[in-house]
Order: structure tokens, then sequence, then C-alpha cells
């Protein structure tokens, strides 16, 4: 296999047909579609709505988030702070709409992660069309995200963020 | 994305041409190609040399692990006794060297795991061609085993593996 030890340390061909393909799989296992909020003046409703994806290697198996960065032609790669990773993360509303999801629909996932996937890519969609700035846009956004990354710990409840935005 | 939810939740498609691409991405994320040893009256050179494939995932996202299964066409899938997931594994070394390492030499990893692969894979053929009942394969396999999983801990120290066995 001495010929696939240099392919995987050389660039990414653009006319390889599987790289996607490959790159959902490894996202199926290790990728985060999440959407977080946190109170802010600066927002409509009293809310930031960060939609993110990223994928987290350890450094010297961090070759493949230099894939993700160049096959989506977006997005950063840095040091996590919360342990000994590095982390490829997207967060602009536009990439992800435009760069991100255009991979995962043409190669989607195949565990039951897609369904995540199915309603980050919603509220992707709803900020890209300005949504989130009217308020059944934004109650939909708080909707669509109790279905997803329900297992992590949250700074405070999302049912708690609709009544007190929606009276704002 | 409907269409794709459907997609996930049905029996993979064989003529699907980016299905093991997928598959070696998961597998590059969440694979392990390890080699374990124990020592065994009833092996040659009183050990036991045992390769496996193997990969784990939570039985709500187990789905990409009846992929592998049906893909590969060996392995078997059960609890993983360590915590709460379920584990694909394939250990039988036909199977390893005649259905798991060639969809690997078709779709390599693109990580630094590759380099683990590729002396797992070597290893695979050793055993496949039953040089490992030869003192000279033996001690071939031992020292390809030292380069990978250096991780992770060993019940004993592989280096006295082959002094001992030699002179056996």
């Amino acid at each position: 296999m001495s010929a696939t030890t240099r392919r995987h340390l050389q660039p990414a061909q653009q006319d390889d047909p599987y790289l996607k393909a490959y790159l959902s799989g490894y996202a199926d296992g290790e990728g985060c579609f999440c959407v977080s909020f946190s109170r802010s003046t600066r927002h409509r409703f009293g809310c930031e709505i960060r939609p993110s994806f990223s994928v987290s290697q350890n450094v010297d198996r961090s070759q493949v988030l230099e894939l993700f960065r160049s096959t989506l032609g977006c997005g950063t790669i840095r040091p996590d702070r919360s342990d000994q990773t590095l982390k490829y993360e997207t967060r602009s509303v536009s990439d992800l709409a435009t760069k991100v999801l255009p991979l995962f629909a043409q190669h989607p996932l195949r565990s039951s992660k897609q369904r995540d996937l199915e309603k980050f890519a919603a509220i992707v969609q709803l900020m890209h069309r300005s949504k989130h700035l009217q308020p059944d846009g934004f109650a939909r956004i708080v909707e669509l995200s109790l279905e997803i990354n329900s297992g992590g710990a949250k700074r405070f409840p999302r049912r708690a963020i609709v009544p007190r935005q929606m009276n704002a």
C-alpha cells in the first residue's frame, strides 16, 4: 500500500470522486452539527443564535481537518481549548448554507445523526433567509433546536427562550 | 431532505458507488485496527496473535455498524462489555484478508491512521500465508505490532515476547 501512504500525505485531488463521500462518513462519526444560543442585547429578541459545523481530531491525525477545509472552501482549524485536539469549524451562516450543506445533501449521513442534520439544515436555511429576525421564524428555530443536540448541557433552558423573547 | 431520511433507514443499495468511500471515512474516525497478543499453550511460540477490525457506536446510532457488516459480508455486532455501545468486529484472518483489507485498498484512510492500517495489513497477510507459524514470520509480526497501537495499555510488554518465544 505504499502508493496510498503517499496519497494521504499529498493535497486532495480535486477530481477525486470519492472524497466527499469519505468526508460524509468521517463527519457521521466525528462531526458535530450544533446550534447554540446566548443572551445578547445586540441581537433581535435578546438572543444570538449560532449554528456551527465542527470536527475535532488529535493533532497527529489532523490531516482530515485540512481535507474538510480545502474541500468545503471555508472554516478554520484551531486548538480546542477544552482538550489537546484541533477543531475544524465553520460558523458563517452563508458558508454553512452554500458550502457545507450541499456536501451533505449530495452525500447524506447514514446513521440517525442524519435526522439532526436535517433539523440543523432547516435552521441554517431559515437564518440564511433572515427568518430568525421575525417572531415566527425565531420561534421555529428554537423549536427545531430543541429536537437536536438534546443530550448536551445547556447554559440556559431553551424552552425558556421563546416566551421571554416573544414578549420582548 | 426527506428522501435522504428514508435512505438511511433502508438497507444499503448494492450499487451505491459511494458507500465504501463513506465507510472508509467513518472507519478513519471511529475504526480500530488492532493486534493483540495473549499467552497460550495451544499456540506456536506460546502466544496467540489476534488481529481485529472493529467499530463502536452508541446503540441509537448503530445503523452504520449494520452497513459495515452487510457491505463487508463478515463480522459480528454485539454489546461492548466496557460501555453502553455496540461493537462491529471482524477477527477472522481469512475475512480480514479477503473482505476487510480490499475495501481499504480501494478506499485508503486519509489520516495518519493509514500508516497503522498498512502495518495491520502486513500482519494479516503474513498470518493469512501462515507465516506466523515460522520463527522469522512471528518475529516480524511482533515487530510490526510494536509500531501500531503504541499508545494503548498492554497486558504484557511486546518487546518481551520475541526473545522468550524464540528461545522456546
